[in-house]
């Protein structure tokens, strides 16, 4: 399975490595679009199914690549906002993701329908489609009660970071996905330099650059990769760094300067869906508190043209 | 081929993506540590070659990783400086990096040799072994001539940047590598917080976030992603940011404010071994203007044992 997409996108790519890996058991990569694209590698597709994640649909080189990906043999699916895009008419297959207009430059609910399209497809490949789409419909459920709370919540917090420049993101294992989510947010709508880093990344150069002026989101959640989040968490505690925990584990964080947890969903594997969730609401009260206009940063359109 | 390493051996696994593509037409990825170590996923390694990098050879969940490929089925090797280390025991064949004790904890001549190693790999296995062999010595040579004005240049521009608290790194195709690379350089030697783009990602919601305090440095060299890298170029020096433009190709970028050109390799898929080292020597002479100790990095080890 090769994933291909740019920005929330890609984020969502990191997802469906995680989804098809653990419900099915099959490889999935994302897959570079430069060898294909720009470098025409004649790599074999015929083994392959490709999803290219758009929003639009209209993102050039994704496009560009799933035409090509389908030329030489692969099953390819678009998985877009826009059905009609030239994505839509470039994929063998088109799962269109309902999500409505997007209002706001910054892709959000799009990001989640992504997520719960993956999980959809995942699980059915793995004969759990029904199990998957019935947990779907709980985590929903979980989002809908949690919004306000969690609104409320992020207003408390995002003052404290009016003048931060960079932060890290810390996820691992199926919470690198909103690692990268949440990192992307808070650049492009907050003019952060926030990056994302896995639990373990961060021990193998980035802790060096941690101070007190220099605050790390983490995302926590309960599984297996529980346990290389609070170790990573003691590492940047050790460096003075500020502390938010968000996830549904946030609780299990010690000495976090604040805490912004979700509901726990029936299957862990749906657990992103809840905890980009936190990140995308602080993002948005956190350039509000700026004065920045969350809705239509600077220099981005709706549809990204670049190659 | 599944490749997987962290800090900069992840860095080169990007390497290993463009040079097993490029040279034998074989899909390669980074595959995910955590899929196989932590969540136990039931994936079929029996058609896999993997290779886990490692400087010491003693990363815990590389190891692991490697451990685990082997018992399912992976044909396993290790490129690492320590052939005498737990990597190397792990696997089944073991290419020893011989590029001598690294004195700094920031790994930099064993980056440039895991380069070299994946690219003679690819060209064994693309039977084009004996003429990347001979690229690579004219590199050595170009290399060797190189350093002097290199070192000398870089300490020119470095002192310039002393109060930089974040920059982008920008590079495209083959080049990624090299920009993740030297953003690590010069995030855990200087201690800025310094995030690797692709010249495509960066129009995706990073670009906003650029203004005239917040620097990119980007790698241009001659080859297929050229303009996307000269198209990124025009982005940034639209909102106004500092650029440098290294890589062989550093004189087409058009408006650069500083240059540090390397020369052009035989074979365009060795120009990341050349382009990296003016990174790698800005990341010294900036930690040297900053009053740091470039060679220990606070925090850091030289093996770093966390999961």
């Amino acid at each position: 399975m090769r994933l291909v997409g740019h920005g929330t996108s890609d984020a969502a790519t990191t997802y469906g490595v995680y989804a098809f890996g653990l419900l099915a058991g099959w490889t999935a990569m994302r897959d570079s679009i430069s060898l294909t694209v720009y470098y025409d590698a004649k790599l074999d597709f015929s083994g392959s199914v490709v999803i290219g994640l758009s929003q639009s649909g209209e993102t050039p080189d994704v496009v560009d690549y799933v035409q090509r990906a389908r030329a030489r043999g692969a099953l390819t699916v678009a998985v877009t906002n826009g059905p009609e895009s030239e994505l839509g008419r470039a994929a063998d297959h088109t799962l269109s993701l309902e999500a409505g207009p997007e209002h706001a430059v910054a892709a959000s609910k799009t990001y989640v329908n992504q997520l719960a399209a993956l999980a959809l497809l995942a699980g059915g490949v793995a004969g759990r489609g029904p199990e998957i789409a019935e947990g779907l419909r709980r985590v929903a459920d979980q989002l809908a009660g949690a919004l306000a709370p969690l609104e409320q919540a992020v207003r408390g917090v995002a003052p404290a970071f009016a003048y931060v420049g960079r932060m890290y993101v810390i996820g691992r294992g199926i919470e690198f996905a909103t690692a990268r989510e949440v990192a992307l947010k808070l650049t492009e709508t907050c003019r952060i330099a926030a990056e994302p880093l896995t639990a373990t990344d961060l021990a193998h150069g980035p802790v060096a650059a941690l101070d007190s002026l220099f605050p790390v989101w983490t995302i926590a959640s309960r599984d297996a990769s529980l346990p290389a989040v609070v170790d990573a968490v003691a590492r940047i505690r050790e460096a003075g760094a500020t502390v938010v925990a968000s996830g549904n584990a946030a609780g299990e964080i010690e000495g976090a300067d604040y805490t912004l947890p979700v509901p726990e969903p029936p299957n862990p594997l749906l657990a992103p869906l809840l905890s980009v969730v936190p990140g995308q609401l602080f993002a948005a009260a956190l350039a509000h508190a700026k004065g920045l206009d969350a809705d239509r940063p600077t220099r981005l359109t709706k549809v990204t043209r670049a190659r």
